[in-house]
């Protein structure tokens, strides 16, 4: 029963994260339970001794996401070394907005992945992403160094950039470059 | 015949027109023919007289929305008075990022709605998007009165700002303010 139980639980987990990976690629509603499952390495029949419905893994990946980007950005607002921490700040930066950055979109940002689309989400997936998005600032504003103000004006940047050279990457390679560049360049 | 045919592009560009609110809306998977054509007052059976495919449709919309927004940003950028057009330019930056600009989905700036969907859009779209962006970066540089890289920072600063507020809208007003307020005070 207890090697049941525990089985239970990591495949939950492996699911989870298969789908972490899966709707930030393609979008809440561009994979389907099946996929899921598959991905996991699962039978689609057992879907529902892990989840009540797709509306609940939906919500559980969201917040998997962002605890992932949280505590990345939690680790470096806690370096205490104020040199080492800005260092680290600014790797952050020039990655996030670097083409492997930009081209990985299976491991992204989640603010990036799933923005554009959250008010068409449903609730578990709203909440989820609104208490991970106001966490994040936190850690994001600790980590810069600056006054919250400037800190939201840096990641709003960062954000629309990265949004807007994936929008061309693949119709205007050049444009999609200039973007990125122009925002390593500051 | 000839009153026909006009009645007919007039049709076109109704539905073009209708098409071009609602997808901004709900993104262009998030509407079918049906509901396009009932908007634009005219029977489903007739869209193919109009058009081959929804694609094609995506296409016109796509391009139908930049043409508005690049027209907007290039009638500030041809102000020939220096004072008058960064007075135009500022009021269009508060605009955009105002609680107003937030909440108007249909009538929004095409990056904003778009962008976050286009990798997985058909190339009428994507190729529609790629030149629009291109003309729209353009006009706004011009209109900014800045070098091409700071009207560009400025720019991705703007989009993202408005991605994220949207984005928290419906679940946390008060992040979502913040977010605008930020960008209104730089």
């Amino acid at each position: 029963m207890r090697i049941t139980k525990q089985r239970a639980a990591e495949n939950r987990k492996r699911v989870v994260k298969e789908a972490a990976r899966l709707f930030r690629e393609r979008g809440f509603d561009g994979v389907g339970v099946g996929e899921l499952m598959a991905a996991a390495g699962l039978t689609h029949g057992g879907f529902y001794n892990h989840f009540e419905s797709k509306d609940e893994l939906e919500g559980a990946a969201c917040r998997a996401v962002f605890e992932m980007s949280v505590a990345k950005m939690a680790a470096i607002a806690n370096i205490a070394d104020e040199a080492a921490r800005e260092a680290a700040f600014g790797e952050y930066r020039a990655r996030y907005v670097s083409p492997e950055g930009r081209d990985a979109t299976a491991a992204s940002c989640p603010m990036v992945a799933f923005a554009g689309d959250m008010s068409r989400q449903n609730e578990a997936v709203r909440e989820a992403y609104a208490s991970g998005l106001g966490a994040y600032l936190d850690a994001f504003a600790k980590a810069s160094g600056k006054p919250r103000d400037e800190a939201m004006r840096i990641f709003a940047s960062l954000v629309g950039a990265l949004t807007l050279a994936r929008s061309v990457a693949k119709t205007d390679a050049e444009l999609s470059d200039e973007i990125l560049r122009v925002m390593g360049s500051e």
